[in-house]
């Protein structure tokens, strides 16, 4: 199942699920609001409203619960996260980052999925205009897949870990790369390199959809970026070095886990500017449009604009 | 004014304002519940509220909506924030903790204040036990100063911040340093080192009890640090080398702030074992208690416990 938020004409925001990419059910118009008013509620308490979620996908698309998607607005399907953690587990983005910074890669690095917190406040949806920090001339996008927390948990062990994941999305964490060097030059973040946006969406995609493509440690799932039309990045999500689960292990140990916590993957090999260099392409200017796509989850797709 | 939440005998949870440091005015009660049952949606909407909290203030302690510090449990005041962010203002914390590991100082410290984000949903408060993560053997405290958002705002000047805080309270950043020096050499965070506690409280003071001891960018409090009743740390809040307003200014640079956030100074010079180094304390264990004394805010104690 495929769960969004969404706005409609008469600006009411309500969660739906997604019929074909071409419908959306409003959740409480079909049900008689039996379920929850938003996202955040259902994922909460999930394992309840699951199988009356599931039986509206057989609902007639003539149901005056059924919307078009070209007649309402969708949303970041989770507005206001819990949390939002950042990892860095493609070790393609890593090396490439560095070498292109002259570094060698960290020894740590394959040792343990290392992350830091981002602004959770801060989360835009699909076709969500992104403003450029006025003070950042380096303006990147991020191509990174995410995971949805669905059930609290602590010291979560790897083998355990998919029990407590509700879902995946596109994520894309954009970033102030200026901003980024100077701050990380103190040695703490990033922070004001990354807090100012992150589009999630277009929606949240049950695990189970994805679970006939594991491979590796992620799945076999193309990912792809474009800038106004054109292809820069390419990569797959079976290309990670660390799972999910082992995210998720590290993330909890010692810390407990609640539902609508966002865990993102990291750049994907190739997802960056930053990574792919000034031959390529230049930083990131308004006007610009950015497109994510993976595969079996859709496309984000955000515009850049002037502050 | 000073604002508590707290757990009465019957495990009800009630916010309250402090009288004199030894009753607690159920806000609820004393209303009937005209005001909202938990600080963060108070302070949300603290300029409607604010007249009606102060007239408790000469409220008769024979009231029934007066209890005795003794006979009530301080929980954090503010148990979920909106977020946490952690900044790195006082300098001499950030120049002995790297002379310790023989590194100059940082030219761009002096340019602009650094914060990162941290778990502002493992928050504790006055009391609670900290649980030494199991990993970890480096365990440390950080005795800091927070204030606490009020109003919502965006691209905030240092010179109009000052109205967007709320008040101010005492802050442990409790610190696995062993965690953080690994996790911190892939050039991310610190996370993990410092995501299993954060101890708040005992109260939040609003911010026109120490506006009378404005002094250089802080306020002249003094700020100490016991470890089972011996002082290990002595510095003043006055030392401070970026303002809360700065640091107000910084954070909220195209990003919007909303009330319920908490923004940490850093380590007050002296205010940690790291700092101090191993010929003045071993690091935490078991069975320690950590005292944290700021002049007008109270003190902040917690005792660390076995996982």
């Amino acid at each position: 199942m495929k769960f969004v938020t969404f706005e409609k004409s008469d600006k009411t925001v309500r969660i739906g699920l997604l019929l074909n990419e071409e419908y959306v059910v409003d959740l409480i118009e079909a049900t008689g609001d039996d379920l929850p008013a938003n996202l955040l509620d259902f994922i909460n308490s999930h394992e309840k409203y699951m199988k009356k979620a599931a039986e509206l996908i057989s609902i007639s698309v003539e149901d005056s619960a059924v919307h078009r998607l070209s007649d309402i607005r969708l949303k970041a399907p989770l507005p206001v996260p819990k949390s939002f953690r950042d990892f860095y587990a493609f070790e393609q983005h890593v090396k490439t980052a560095r070498d292109n910074r002259g570094l060698e890669m960290i020894p740590e690095w394959y040792e343990i999925p290392v992350f830091y917190f981002s602004n959770h406040l801060a989360i835009k949806g699909p076709d969500e205009e992104i403003v450029k920090p006025a003070e950042s001339d380096w303006l990147d996008y991020e191509l990174e897949v995410a995971c949805v927390i669905g059930k609290e948990g602590r010291n979560i062990p790897a083998a355990e870990a998919d029990k407590y994941i509700f879902g995946y999305c596109i994520l894309n964490d954009w970033s102030a790369r200026d901003l980024q060097r100077k701050e990380m030059m103190v040695g703490l973040g990033p922070a004001k390199g990354k807090d100012f946006a992150t589009s999630i969406g277009p929606w949240i995609v049950t695990k189970d959809e994805v679970e006939p493509f594991k491979a590796g440690k992620g799945f076999n799932l193309a990912m792809r970026a474009r800038v106004n039309g054109v292809l820069l990045s390419e990569g797959n999500m079976k290309d990670i070095y660390y799972s999910f689960a082992e995210m998720i292990e590290q993330a909890s140990k010692e810390v407990t886990l609640y539902p609508g916590e966002i865990i993102g993957s990291g750049t994907v090999g190739t997802g960056c500017i930053l990574e792919l260099g000034p031959k390529i392409h230049r930083w990131l200017e308004p006007g610009d449009c950015v497109e994510l796509e993976i595969e079996k989850l859709g496309v984000l797709k955000n515009t850049i604009i002037e502050g």
